[in-house]
């Protein structure tokens, strides 16, 4: 991560699969100097430059007091939103067809997926520090791109990362206006062996479905690599920039 | 109306400024044999070949029951969703900063812009004819394009019609293998004079703030010259496709 100097990194969604992975992979990079990990349930065990914070996406005022806590704490330069829903057992699914759309499921996919990373955007993009790097950046989805949409199905998923792509886009450009060192990002990780993919593995390529491991080492390079023509993208895990 | 033989047309907001004036634009309209006008408040008044319905974007079973009473008298071939949620007194205003992001305001913005939009589409679609010409359009914007957005701001507005762009891309991959002879297609009034964008029209250039009854004929004129290529897209009052 040598773009940054050093490195105060936030994950948020640090109990899943992409995100606890991200925790590891920071953990052992030498120039992050303080790591906070948040998740929806209190997480334990803080450390010597590591920090556990509770964070509900669907909870503002939670978000705010994570926020207040980084702060207090040092503050950051990296945020990263790991989270995601695709599905959650009979509850949500991913719709096959324009009869399985459902207002409370879709609330559901806005909430979590679109609107929950808006509010950490918030409060999290006026602590990223002035004169020298910084970025935010969410986990996004090449399902979200419509340009690239050939398949159709997964309406909520889909829809809700599209106007995630907006959100990114749009914060962006007041980002830039505000802060001109710091970078706001969506980020594609291919598909990754997480509970989120694991029932929408069969149709894979072979060596592409990435390890979270893997997955985190090639986040972390994008987001490295990421300049200002990046700011207001969506970068997949290979850096090329997907379309809206 | 040339592209179709006899039209039995469905105006969802009509109550609205542009859904009334394309209400009274199909109403002198040469080959409508049927009109039905929906709006939320049960309005009065049918008539010969006019109907009126009761329809509240936000309730899923007034949509199916308007579906139900469309089926039971003749069915139709052109449905447009002419509604849409910019502002609303001090509720809902639109973000100037993503310090005005606030969760209940974006949550009401899908709910309007995108749930509702797909909801019609899950009950209506299937009643668009085989075998001869049929049309979905719902109304969106420009400014729910990605790739167009250079001023941000409008957070939920943007970020609910570019989740409304991904839905009729969606939707019109399905309807293409159900029903190969309708489309489904986004509709970009421009801007008209009407309260939704009332205040906000200080920046429009002279003669590119279109009346009601302009922009009805306008869209009308786009939706009768729209293609198979057309399906899934979004399209300007003039015609031009808007990229994602």
């Amino acid at each position: 991560m040598d773009s940054f100097k050093n490195i105060r990194a936030l994950v948020i969604g640090a109990g899943g699969g992409i995100g606890q992975a991200l925790v590891e992979q920071l953990a052992g990079t030498a120039n992050v100097e303080r790591l906070f990990a948040a998740s929806r349930r209190n997480p334990a065990g803080d450390g010597d430059r590591f920090s556990c914070l509770a964070l509900d996406l669907e909870e503002e005022d939670s978000i705010a007091r994570a926020a207040a806590s980084c702060r207090d704490q040092g503050g950051v330069n990296l945020v990263i939103v790991a989270t995601g829903l695709l599905h959650q057992g009979s509850r949500l699914q991913p719709e096959k067809s324009w009869r399985a759309l459902d207002p409370e499921q879709l609330m559901r996919s806005f909430a979590v997926n679109t609107i929950g990373p808006a509010l950490v955007a918030k409060h999290f993009l006026p602590l990223l520090p002035r004169g020298e790097r910084g970025v935010f950046a969410a986990l996004s989805a090449r399902v979200g791109s419509i340009s690239d949409n050939r398949l159709g199905g997964w309406h909520g998923y889909r829809a809700s990362k599209a106007a995630l792509n907006m959100m990114i886009r749009n914060l962006a450009i007041e980002l830039a206006r505000r802060n001109p060192s710091a970078l706001c990002i969506g980020l594609h990780p291919g598909t990754v062996d997480t509970p989120l993919s694991s029932p929408f593995q069969g149709n894979v390529p072979p060596g592409k479905l990435f390890s979270p491991g893997r997955a985190a080492r090639q986040l972390l390079t994008v987001i490295d690599q990421a300049t200002a023509e990046n700011n207001g993208q969506l970068l997949a895990w290979d850096g090329q920039v997907i379309t809206p």
